[in-house]
């Protein structure tokens, strides 16, 4: 990623140090407030520097420091600068004046209210996967992006960029089917028996999963308590020649690196951007080399899409720019009014799916139904099985244990399978009240399920033990909590005592 | 600027730790990764988090650093959350979830595409200058309202919010006249002969002025080569009272503190913002108690107004809403071809007005003729001089000597008046062709001053010895650099050397 260099300007030469900050993607360097160079170039916090170490070179933020912080004639990198250029001991570090970022002149246009084509939008997201833009601009480009500021030309030309902005794989099939759940509902880890069930049968599913940002799990997560999922791109292919499919962590596999720092920003300004999902969702399956994807939207009041209406919308934007892509895509709606299966968390989730699989009579029922339809769906669009046939080829790969003998077959291949373990500590929350459960909330249970400690403790979590309309007497266990430290389950009971909204009984 | 705490969550407890990182506005605070509270609570990079010590507390984001930077237990703070926070030795920072910031959502609502009202823009303002936006809120909120996205009404919400956000001056005066040039322009540096002329003639101009921020001198840089500009409010007003005017550095009296948090971003992303322009502007006028401001508008290719219709659209917005705040605004239109006076940097431009004021031959006629135009017009908006009386009146202050002595007496009541120096290091740059001067880059200009140490080192910067039209021979001097070393001296050579077209010959 050479970014140019103006020739007349000299550069001034420091001894790069490593100062450990995490600033995410943002490249960030820092210089002592009255450095030279700082003088003599006025470069000031936040000014944009191009800095070069031996042969690569990157745009940074600069952020000044007073003296304590570095020696005179050195200079501080972030981890993520740091990791960009690879100092060496005797390294040199040249700082000067950057050259414009031409395409910063783009988002402009598209602030100003006009319009972006493919090569326009191209640029934006080269430059950003470059690490060109900081922080700051990449706010103005979500949020010039934002609402519905995006026609479905321009969610086509960005779903475009994004796509090749990063590798594409190609498994020289006609048909590789993919499955996409538009988040926000706790425990609704259908993926891996939708992967064992339908690449049991035959199918290609070659499943990337992106591990928990703001969730209590991802897939990729819950995989990783049973078998390792940060597979090479030589290993992922091998398993899925020889398997059908596989369930491994997308992140190592470069696919659609401008998503991970677009949805970053996203997140902190919390705003919807329909244009930015469908492209960041279809980017990644289009990708991974997808051909046909089942699109699971879960609708309810604390899911991610909470009416019919959005859903519509959603479905129309997702449809029409994967025809583009050349992707055949198909969405489902399913209840999002409450979570899925009984727990919450990598390992718990992992417990609830293995269940399902061995077919154990207490495996969740809602876990079962909902995997068994999104497979069923699959299983017709791969041509595996006849229109209205899904269902019960579905259901029979499950039921025979074909589907659980696919399933270790693939972790075997991955590395092996473990058995997803317990957390030490536990708490059992019951409840007071006598009456009926009339509303979950999906999202306190996952903020719950996050102080306990999941994702990082993998046995963290949250068992939910009751569903929307059940009959509850006091006493009756609502919810354990599962921590790997007392300090943890301490902190989550707190915020549960203070939460017992999160289940409604009236 | 308390910010409401959920009482519902425990807080931890860290050592505040000043690490001198200076983040400009934005709040940082700095956690090791592997840090309890940042497991627990799962805190990453960037997540915003509410911090409080003794009674103070605010809104910060968060940075993780490795384990070298800070010791167990501890919290880093950037300058500017040290500042806001003031630890003493014993303090104890409390850290936990913030609440929302709920003006965040008037944000987003803007962001799709729908109008602010006045209540709403005053609630951003204020968590604005609260420091409850992280520079991520702020770059969103400058890009919702670039360009022409802010209708007339909401360019008035923005300004009366911008001028509630700090202290308001009252100068128990009927008439209070200010004068703005929408900057853009080297060497322009009217301002202090215009407060001498209209002050002596009994106007009332408390004129507070900014240092410069990109440009190579701010009026208050220029002051302070010649008195101390520093004054706080009993000062300033004690001049004013006894002298009719001051000119004094803004910075230290608190109008208009959102402009200076919203500039750095829109300057960041260079986005020009009519809205926010205006609103900056007529914001600080108002707070600084003036009641009928002048406002220059240089156009020219290289000005920040480059066409008469952008000085139009510009001009009508100024005085609409100069008209809701209840202030008399008179725009002028001005020649922005080419710099004015001769220095460009602070002692320099000193000399300039200096030799105005002092009548010398040769001291430079333009900008003594924009002077003079400027107290004019303002003479006669302030009724000391009759419709079409204003020039003679300006003049004969002038020429007079009387607006020297008033001048004199300002210094003198603000701290005493010394003589701008000269830099010890020169390099006179001459022409190597023969020709007529056909353009002059006042962008290169400035740049060249500020690379020659402009205004750090006050006397740093360019003489300019040509004016457009200038029949010119080989050998002819174009162009005096002054530094403080001689290595800044030499930064600025090779910059010229590579930009000759600075100064087109043809």
């Amino acid at each position: 990623m050479a970014v140019s260099v103006a020739s007349d300007e000299p550069a001034f030469r420091l001894k790069p140090v490593r100062l450990g900050i995490d600033t995410h993607q943002e490249l960030v360097v820092y210089l002592r407030r009255n450095s030279h160079v700082c003088r003599s170039e006025g470069f000031t916090s936040s000014t944009r520097v191009l800095i070069r170490i031996n042969d690569k070179s990157i745009l940074a933020t600069l952020s000044i420091v007073n003296d304590g912080l570095l020696k005179p004639g050195e200079m501080g990198l972030s981890e993520s600068a740091w990791q960009r250029l690879q100092p060496d001991a005797n390294s040199e570090a040249h700082i000067r004046h950057p050259d414009p970022v031409l395409s910063l002149s783009h988002l402009r246009h598209k602030v100003y209210g006009h319009r972006l084509n493919q090569e326009q939008t191209q640029q934006i997201i080269n430059d950003i996967v470059a690490g060109r833009y900081s922080d700051v601009h990449l706010s103005s480009f979500v949020t010039a992006c934002a609402g519905d500021n995006l026609n479905q030309d321009e969610i086509i030309a960005l779903t475009q960029a994004m796509l090749r902005s990063g590798r594409q794989l190609d498994w020289g099939q006609p048909k590789v089917v993919d499955k996409h759940c538009v988040g926000g509902l706790a425990g609704n880890r259908t993926t891996p028996i939708v992967v064992a069930i339908v690449t049991a049968c035959g199918a290609v599913m070659p499943k990337t999963s992106s591990r928990a940002i703001t969730s209590p799990a991802g897939t990729a997560d819950t995989m990783a308590t049973m078998t390792p999922v940060d597979l090479d791109l030589e290993t992922l292919q091998k398993v899925v020649h020889d398997h059908g499919g596989c369930l491994a962590w997308g992140g190592s596999v470069n696919l659609s690196p401008a998503d991970d720092i677009l949805i970053r920003i996203e997140r902190m300004l919390d705003l919807d951007s329909e244009g930015q999902m469908v492209a960041s969702v279809l980017s990644k399956k289009a990708a991974a080399g997808s051909s046909h994807v089942l699109i699971d939207i879960p609708v309810g009041p604390t899911a991610k899409v909470r009416s019919d209406e959005a859903a519509d919308l959603l479905s129309t934007h997702l449809i029409t720019t994967g025809k583009a892509l050349g992707l055949d895509i198909q969405v489902i709606r399913t209840d999002g009014t409450q979570p899925v299966g009984r727990g919450i968390g990598p390992a718990l989730e992992a417990r609830d799916l293995l269940a399902v699989m061995r077919n154990e009579p207490d495996a969740p029922r809602d876990l079962r139904e909902r995997a068994l339809t999104l497979a069923a769906q699959l299983l017709e669009m791969a041509g595996l099985a006849k229109h209205g046939q899904g269902p019960k080829l579905a259901r029979e790969t499950l039921d025979s244990g074909q589907a659980l003998k696919q399933f270790m077959a693939i972790c075997k291949a991955q590395g092996g399978f473990t058995e997803p373990t317990l957390a030490p500590y536990q708490y059992n929350w019951q409840s007071k009240h006598q009456g009926r459960v009339t509303s979950i909330d999906n999202r306190l249970l996952s903020q719950l399920a996050k102080l306990a400690g999941a994702p990082e403790d993998p046995a963290a979590g949250v068992t939910l033990n009751v569903k929307l309309q059940d009959e509850i007497q006091p006493g009756q266990l609502l919810i354990t909590l599962h921590a790997d430290s007392p300090g943890e389950l301490q902190y989550a009971v707190e915020f549960l005592e203070a939460h017992p909204e999160m289940i409604g009984i009236t």
